[in-house]
């Protein structure tokens, strides 16, 4: 079977100039690839319309679909809509169906449809409309050259809603019988690289016809198993095992699973309560918790105790304890979790004290250093970490240690986290 | 004077996969941009030799210099000089001044050279050696189409230091007098089609050689005023005056001002502290001042008082005003902003209680509503504003509005911001 040919052009002047980073096409073929689909050519330009045209008729020459990506926007640098127009050689006009989904978009927000806003909806005439699942802009699509030209918005949330939605069912429909099978799970508290030497060093005989990919989004990892043929597919189950069991509880769940979505249905399911007292993460945890809708149920309050002064007056941390051992201490850890625990009265309490940096570190605490202290009444654990690094990686990966540590104590997982090995 | 025309070509098969960002031609056109260029088209393909050869081809064809990274390695999926070799017509030979280069390399780090090694000195006959000050493989030059081709390496370090020291030098001699200065500042509280319309109908003479840009990185936006010539550099302040003028206060500060950063630092200046009682955004406030370095000088703690227990218990919020007016209500906001000025001592309080959704809205308090109190002692301010979104962005967008509120106060700001008049 002949492999589609799938071509991207990406525009903004935003991508030229070095301010921003492309991520869409990463994050788009990562989902083309979930389909055995490949980009052939990446191509991008700034808001440039005589650029835009040439590239638009060139890359549509050798290719069955081409996807743009940005320049959608109500603003002037927006250029993609009249660019297809004079490819395709057919006057912009207002498309009553883009101009439907706008107004509809903009009343849910309580907003005014305004001029820049109705400029969305000037289209080439003669293009299909791309269902929009989050946003103002709509997509549309053509055929031209013999290929399908799909444009799609800059912003990525949108485009990879549309993508999935509203492009994905079309590459599907004309590229029938690819097959491709695809197990995903996410792991937090190994590396990519540890991961990697533990399945090949414990799995020498890997086979070919099944990839093992890795892909980092701290602090979680993705592990990735991809088939491309029923064979492969058959044994794909016998390998997801072995990495399972190699794996063990590092790994937190299977597709997109995120540590608080996950902790929130543990204690949903357990009906019990969470409070926090949080130090050097000043507040992450909370929110991380809170950003999950139905957090309400399970979380009730918490304390952001940053200073000594408010450790003690708010949580009862004894003057004697930082005295004697310091605001980064395991005693001062635990009674900030038993602190935290009595004044709100929930069932599990969790506390983290460190030194975030790049200041307040000594030769024995240097930045990096934090304790944790999680559990229930007379049943607190603790545990010392050190992870030396900038000040947002460090919060972020305590805060996420905070929430794996509970999930833990909540499975009732025994096996030690390959985070407290390391030193 | 001509602008010199420099195009991209990137090649490998992981950016194409969706498994590694392309970070190197951000940075490259970040170095690029000093000297006032840019690169007007970037194209990425795997590590096809057909694609290679076509697009260099193509790419030459329009341009005054290609630089082409990665494809340098020593294995056998590096194929940039065979591909060279193939469209300028020379064969591939090895390369007595790469040789001497690898050879002092390998050297300087014990190595012996083996044979992949090797390879990297097996270049296109007659092209020159560019020097790489980091790493094995050397990169190289050569005239085609009366365009010079420039091959890079991959590896991030590399293609930065032979860009600085290697290949700069030769663009700034044959691109002399090259000029561009850029104006960027950071606005909140104003969407990007609102401060067009605003600046286009306000000055519909704006000079066609002054670009006016904006960027978008939710909840602040990047606005940038840039020029290419002297002549229009000496009219840039005046159009600077005018645009600031419209933004008013939404415009927070130059370049790469953030919010938290900002506020920190103005309390630093003053002297005084601030303590916070959130509800819908859940600690998001809390770890946004604590995500700045110093700001424990004006963050004691705060709380998270997500449940009306909690706000009671804890911020002495009464019963009356919950049962009476609800939790999303101006004395409820009120008290709890009064609680945790009380309990701390700080001299600025803040608080925040609203419905983040999906669920929990109403007729009367639909998701989206938010109150919001902030001020001293005696002279606290509130606000309802309403923003219907994802639960993600209005969490996001209350917490920078609370301290985009913070801010105006401190510096004494009188003018009401653009988003309390949307309804």
């Amino acid at each position: 079977m002949k492999k589609l040919n799938i071509q991207l052009l990406l525009t903004g002047d935003e991508l030229m100039s070095g301010d921003v980073l492309d991520t869409n096409s990463c994050m788009m073929a990562d989902i083309l690839k979930q389909k055995g689909l490949v980009f052939n050519r990446k191509v991008t330009v700034g808001d440039n319309l005589e650029l835009l045209v040439q590239e638009i008729e060139h890359l549509s020459q050798d290719s069955d679909v081409l996807i743009i990506n940005g320049g959608l926007g109500p603003t002037i640098d927006d250029k993609t809509a009249e660019a297809l127009a004079l490819v395709v050689q057919q006057p912009l006009e207002e498309n009553p169906k883009a101009l439907s989904q706008l107004k509809k978009w903009c009343e849910s927000r309580g907003y005014e449809l305004n001029g820049p806003n109705r400029k969305q909806a000037l289209l080439p005439k003669g293009v299909d409309i791309l269902h929009n699942p989050t946003g103002s802009a709509p997509g549309f699509s053509i055929n031209h050259n013999n290929c399908l030209i799909m444009c799609t918005p800059g912003v990525p949330s949108e485009v990879k809603s549309m993508l999935q939605e509203s492009i994905m069912p079309v590459l599907d429909n004309i590229n029938p019988g690819a097959f491709t099978q695809v197990i995903r799970f996410q792991v937090f508290g190994m590396g990519e690289s540890s991961m990697q030497k533990t399945i090949t060093e414990a799995l020498p005989d890997w086979p070919d016809n099944i990839e093992l990919g890795f892909r980092a989004a701290f602090p979680q990892v993705e592990v990735k198993l991809t088939v491309h043929d029923k064979q492969a597919a058959q044994a794909l189950p016998h390998w997801q095992t072995q990495v399972e069991k190699l794996l063990g509880a590092h790994i937190i769940g299977e597709g997109d699973t995120q540590l608080p979505q996950l902790l929130v249905s543990l204690l949903q399911e357990q009906g019990s309560q969470l409070t926090l007292a949080e130090s050097c993460t000043g507040g992450l945890i909370a929110a991380k918790v809170t950003s999950v809708s139905g957090s309400s149920q399970v979380f009730e309050g918490g304390f952001v105790s940053y200073s000594n002064n408010i450790k003690m007056s708010l949580l009862d941390v004894t003057e004697n304890s930082l005295n004697e051992h310091g605001a980064v201490s395991e005693p001062v850890v635990q009674e900030m979790a038993e602190g935290a625990r009595k004044i709100t009265n929930a069932k599990w309490s969790l506390a983290v004290s460190g030194i975030a940096g790049p200041d307040g570190g000594s030769p024995e605490k240097p930045v990096g250093t934090v304790w944790l202290a999680w559990g229930q009444k007379d049943n607190m654990k603790t545990q010392k970490l050190f992870y030396p690094s900038s000040r947002e990686y460090f919060q972020e990966f305590v805060a996420c240690a905070a929430l794996d540590l509970l999930r833990r104590e909540l499975l009732g997982i025994k096996e030690k986290p390959f985070y407290f090995t390391k030193k």
